[in-house]
């Protein structure tokens, strides 16, 4: 039988479930006041469940955005609390993060959410900023750094996640949540939002989306395998390097817009001095086999997302198309 | 590069979905008066999404609840709106459907709300009750009988399915909305379970389950190489005629409690006289192979699913067990 035909009540699924969850724990050294979550939806859906699971209408939130994420995650807030944004790197095009000495926290505020890695801008926080609201309640959306490197979760009142990009296939959305903040959504929450019907049940209050949650099971296995996050950091440390120093040793042929001290590990975007080349460089890269390659469509360029499973062979090759492409067209 | 790995905005996953919608299409005939949804979080989200869809706050709804799936949608429904329990086959067990003439609609009521089939108790509509209401609205939740058999979706305002039963793995619901319905979503709707979002966005405003979505279309193919749901339907009123004969040819030592004229072909629930014999039945018939017979932990007793993937040969096997545990226990 498959696990795509089993009951998600079995006790092979939730065997199956029970595993993921420890493993995960092990990964990211969950402590036991922490629920984790394997819920659908995507962090879209958890914009709006952690305002109605831990805010009152009138609570004050602090955004920080750093990227269309974070901005999309302040957007939907304002249906269910009273965000504010109190730092925006738009008018820098989302190339830089704020310091945290000078970040105009509300002492008042519910709490405080960053999207921990931009995904379209290639923007990551490297450490994360002290919460100086009322209950230090620190949210992160980590959606595309999830299990890239160690998190100390422990700061963290919420951190959530699609595993679509490090973990798993598209369809599940990972929550770690602190105990002490499930059990009271506002009256208006979708049964399918409330964290505390998911941590009462286990995450299997509906039909889960269990071939997924086996596949994210199966990767956490082969993280632990691996030597566990500080060994996947260093992979991932050494992969973005090679590419970050050739396009900076590229003489401004190739440019990332990012600072330096923010750039990602994961999502590493550049444009071409002579941006008329883009659409060829795209093209000559796919024949070798080198794909999605182009930026998102609201920033343009190109972008290399050299998640977990991109291998450093992977980028060595595109480092070297690109000393190739440059060449020929420098 | 497995569909797990593809951009979802890529080429080639448009052209998955677009075939997979396609092909629901044709199998329903579903007009172009209505959209296609592929969405996560299963029927349970859409208990919140429809009245923050199409109801005001102050809106009456009609529910007829039919078993455990439709008493949920109802409970759901009183954050949103003002919904009313016209009928219910509590007091029966579930066991039955109210006749349609006796159905005390409510001229005012913004829907009528039905569940197309209760898994659990294995009670089916097989035709469906005119909506008395103002705009004639009707809506099924059709999770467990989803294209088992044709259905007129000119008759509905809404058909919602979690997709886990026939048409592909757990993590994917389809909804088909009339598109005049779209549009006029309650403020407090997260962003998620707005209809008009996805509609504009053709299923594809944050990443979808892909390849959840891929399998479904996968198996739309398969049922239209097998003839449609004409033919899919004869099979499946074959194998349930097969299961029901046998119960009701035991003389009573197996019994199905509900009514023969909405007994279910998709999910056959039965007792033991001697009830004593239960648990031995699921444990001598999974020995056997047979395994998840066991009835919802909410009923007791046993239940066969039979979905479209169950072929005839397996519900035979299952009837020669149940004659031959009768002859050792009987």
């Amino acid at each position: 039988m498959s696990v795509m035909e089993m009951s998600h009540r079995g006790k092979e699924f939730m065997s199956i479930i029970q595993k993921a969850e420890s493993d995960l724990r092990k990964l990211l050294e969950i402590s036991e006041d922490y629920a984790v979550l394997f819920l659908q939806g995507g962090a879209t859906t958890q914009f709006a469940a952690i305002p109605l699971n831990i805010c009152k209408p009138q609570d004050d939130v602090d955004f920080v955005v750093s990227g269309s994420w974070g901005d999309k995650a302040y957007k939907e807030a304002l249906k269910y609390c009273k965000p504010n944004v109190i730092w925006s790197g738009k008018s820098n095009k989302y190339t830089a993060l704020p310091s945290f000495e000078n970040l105009d926290q509300n002492a008042n505020a519910r709490y405080l959410h960053i999207c921990a890695n931009e995904t379209i801008h290639g923007v990551e926080f490297k450490d994360y900023p002290e919460a100086k609201n009322k209950d230090g309640l620190l949210i992160a959306d980590m959606s595309s750094n999830f299990c890239s490197k160690p998190v100390d979760v422990s700061k963290f009142g919420i951190i959530y996640a699609g595993a679509q990009k490090n973990v798993g296939p598209s369809g599940v959305t990972i929550v770690i949540v602190r105990k002490d903040l499930i059990g009271n959504a506002q009256e208006i929450t979708p049964v399918m939002l409330d964290y505390k019907i998911h941590a009462d049940n286990n995450s299997l209050y509906n039909t889960p989306p269990c071939y997924g949650i086996y596949m994210c099971g199966l990767v956490f296995e082969d993280l632990l395998a691996q030597g566990g996050l500080v060994e996947v950091e260093k992979k991932n440390v050494k992969k973005a390097k090679v590419l970050y120093d050739a396009i900076d040793a590229s003489g401004g042929f190739y440019r990332c817009p990012v600072e330096k001290s923010v750039r990602s590990l994961m999502n590493v975007p550049f444009t071409l001095e002579k941006s008329e080349l883009e659409g060829e460089f795209v093209k000559e890269a796919a024949k070798e086999g080198m794909v999605q390659l182009k930026g998102h469509r609201s920033v343009g360029g190109m972008r290399a997302s050299i998640y977990n499973a991109m291998p450093l062979a992977g980028v060595e090759k595109l480092v070297a198309f690109m000393k190739e492409f440059q060449q020929k067209h420098g």
